[in-house]
């Protein structure tokens, strides 16, 4: 799993930052991209990188500001220019199906592969052999949602040597082992699976909200989270500017990820009048109280490897 | 008065071409902008150049296709955000009101300004002291529009030792006679407008034109043109492609501009499968038919100087 910034802004794009989205890469875990918003020119923006429209397989919008979901419709026009046929499932507030059919068809743009719409309801909102998705609603100056994507357990290892020394032959029979299946021997002993499986793997969790002030919901989404994606519009000197606009301060997001037990942080959503000195003010006040944060450019992309986060270069 | 090409591609934005915009710089003769589509991401190309949002003071949109319009709704917005007040006119087929119109209302976007919408019919669409507009139906797969558009005739210049040997005196006299009002003088002399100023200079004349197929309209709009602004979206290898798709090749571009007796050609809306060899020979190609053209990139700028059209570099 990866995570890759595409729009890092607030609110309009400047040269440094676009609007906002973010691409988690699960290409080992599902061949597949999914996208946490889009902003206009995500798809410019995907041009620079490895990701390939079609293999976006979700798009998750936090909410219906326009510096969020400007970009879907060319984004999803041009996947289909690009040959994209896989179904595509998009997330979103209640009124996102009927602007993007409008679009659409006031553009006359004739899409090649099906879209599956859900309306954003909290709890959850999807869930398959792999990942389970939950909704929450923040507290942003319109409805916004946080999103907690766990990836379940995997599969533990089969320990081939200690199968064969309890006497299970080659062939299928290792296979349902594997699998997690009990097997009777043709001498009527029983092996059970787990006696020759190392323990399932916990799976990554990675919380990704939407533009919100401090809230309760945040925190719950967060709870025990691996990575948590926050914003942080503001900084400390102006957090009641933060809370009436229903945005974050670097040091609430700190304190959201400090009283959720996360391991790690990522601080995006920065406002273009920070200057680069203001930047590294906001990080090293905020690893005050948090410290395994990363404060995100555009492009920035982060490994989950062995229970790590790395950055990459 | 400059001509900035903002998106010079076709379709899909591409690393080298952004979707279609180009901008007419009227700076010193109105001190505003004239922006020509929009495709996604305009604003941020707007970002490199020297335009200011709020000086953009009327955007024509020549057809509803997503690579021209999909970058109305941040571009409008952000011109608010940027302390846009003076009110801009959007002039577009039917149904981009009610496009834009909904866009704001999902995304709770409150523009600072108003904005004036005019559904364009064949005709004259705008007229003042200063320019003349008028829109023509291309042949595209769906509707499309060309502008032409005059500048009317500049008033000739005051020829001031002349009228002082007539005997005008200093002073409001002279004001009236430079702006075309004939005088009487004290001793009862009539002295006519026309007497002392130089004849009126002839003003420019730019037709720019949507996604087309050769057509007769495109002549007529570019007849005598001073510039010529025309898509080549095929080369001449594929011109029952370009006609069936409802677009026009390099040679076709050339042949509306030599028939209409245009003095200067641009080709835009050029195909990202094109190489940059395949781009010098529709350069060369072209030139045989039509000898004054340049085929733009991105931020291409040319400026319209004492009759010439200059690149600048
Ligand atoms: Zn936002
Ligand atoms: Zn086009």
């Amino acid at each position: 799993m990866q995570i890759q910034f595409l729009g890092t802004g607030a609110g309009m794009p400047s040269k440094e930052r676009n609007t906002s989205a973010l691409a988690l890469k699960l290409l080992e875990e599902r061949g597949t991209v999914w996208l946490f918003d889009c902003g206009e020119a995500t798809q410019h923006q995907i041009l620079h990188t490895s990701i390939r429209p079609r293999k976006i397989e979700k798009i998750f919008i936090t909410h219906l500001h326009g510096d969020h979901i400007f970009g879907l419709p060319g984004l999803l026009s041009s996947r289909s220019f690009l040959g994209g046929e896989d179904t595509l499932t998009l997330y979103g507030p209640k009124g996102l199906k009927e602007w993007i059919e409008f679009s659409f068809e006031l553009s006359n743009t004739h899409i090649t592969y099906p879209i599956e719409f859900v309306e954003i309801q909290e709890g959850v909102i999807f869930e398959d052999e792999q990942f389970i998705v939950t909704a929450m609603e923040l507290e942003h100056v319109i409805q916004c949602f946080g999103f907690r994507i766990e990836q379940k357990p995997l599969p533990g290892e089969l320990l081939v040597e200690k199968a064969r020394e309890l006497g299970v032959p080659k062939g299928p029979l290792l296979g349902k082992l594997k699998n997690g299946q009990d097997i009777t021997l043709e001498d009527g002993e029983i092996i059970l699976s787990k006696e020759v499986t190392s323990p399932p793997k916990k799976g990554f969790i990675v919380t990704i909200l939407g533009d919100t002030r401090l809230c309760d919901n945040s925190k719950l989404l967060s709870r025990q989270a691996d990575i948590v994606v926050h914003e942080a519009t503001f900084d400390h000197s102006t957090s009641q500017h933060a809370a009436n606009y229903g945005h974050s301060t670097n040091i609430e997001a700190a304190q959201i990820a400090k009283e959720a037990g996360a391991h790690y942080l990522l601080l995006n959503h920065i406002s273009a009048r920070f200057l680069p000195a203001d930047i590294q003010k906001l990080v090293l006040d905020a690893k005050e109280t948090f410290p395994d944060l990363y404060l995100v450019k555009d492009f920035d992309q982060f490994s989950w490897k062995n229970n790590e986060l790395i950055q990459e270069i």
